[in-house]
């Protein structure tokens, strides 16, 4: 845990770290910060997106979004979301196991996500215990948040994550 | 509401229906069930969008997913979210304005989803209320659930939705 805080945003995937780099459960401890990004929203990315996901009028076209609430075009939440996970894993570097959402108790969107924001990803280790069942893995509930490039909030969530635990 | 249970999987957008087939907040009552799908989950896409959003290495490649806790190619959470997201959108058709998830009170994933399981999407009203400080919105509750072709639940999600009254 020399480097929490990862900036590379390339996607190269969890595979390509070697094995000693990988954080285990066995490293986490509650109070932990992990840092990403930053990371730029493009509007061709909102857009790409929403056409596949969510097809609504703020999301997909500058001009049809003037006719929302919002007035102009934003990200949808999912992506905001799906930035965040990979804020999220690349500022961990959890092992090859993977690291498996299982429960998501909470997601905010306190404030809407506009072309040319810049999201940085900081999530907390809120808490950790071993699992009951099995050995080879512990929970660990994180709270993650994004901000835009004034220090707003643009996204909350509190997760329950499984983690592989550091092979004896 | 002639028609709450659309089938038709392409991303036409919200903006293509006639005004008069939108649905409203004040067509929105509690015990409401909508239904979507099929949707059918390739390995293309569940590859594609974790080398984007997820790249974990359950969700890019077969062979590396076999050492990890599924043992085997199965799609991230986050796209799982997002064709629920697609099929409540093209089930309850609302109005230009948009539906705007303000919260996601908890979502979870009871089992995996793998390449060529076939969801089907159901969303039904907790509770409505109008806005308190807006005339021109509502808050809606809804839980929304996604099965696979055995009849198991994939995904489970209680919303907290804004949507647009009818225009006087």
């Amino acid at each position: 845990m020399d480097e929490p805080g990862k900036t590379d945003m390339t996607h190269s995937g969890a595979a390509a770290a070697p094995a000693e780099d990988y954080l285990y459960f066995d490293d986490i401890e509650a109070g932990l910060v992990f840092k990403a990004g930053p990371v730029t929203v493009t509007q061709e990315e909102i857009i790409e997106f929403a056409q596949k996901y969510d097809p609504q009028p703020m999301h997909i076209d500058p001009e049809l979004a003037k006719d929302t609430v919002f007035g102009e075009l934003v990200s949808s939440g999912w992506l905001t979301a799906c930035l965040g996970m990979r804020m999220f894993l690349q500022s961990v570097n959890g092992p090859p196991g993977g690291m498996i959402g299982r429960t998501i108790e909470e997601l905010q969107w306190p404030r809407p996500v506009r072309p040319g924001d810049v999201l940085t990803g900081e999530s907390t280790v809120l808490e950790r215990r071993p699992s009951n069942s099995r050995k080879d893995i512990g929970i660990v509930r994180f709270e993650i948040t994004a901000k835009n490039q004034n220090g707003e909030v643009v996204y909350l969530m509190r997760s329950v994550v499984i983690m592989p635990r550091r092979p004896a």
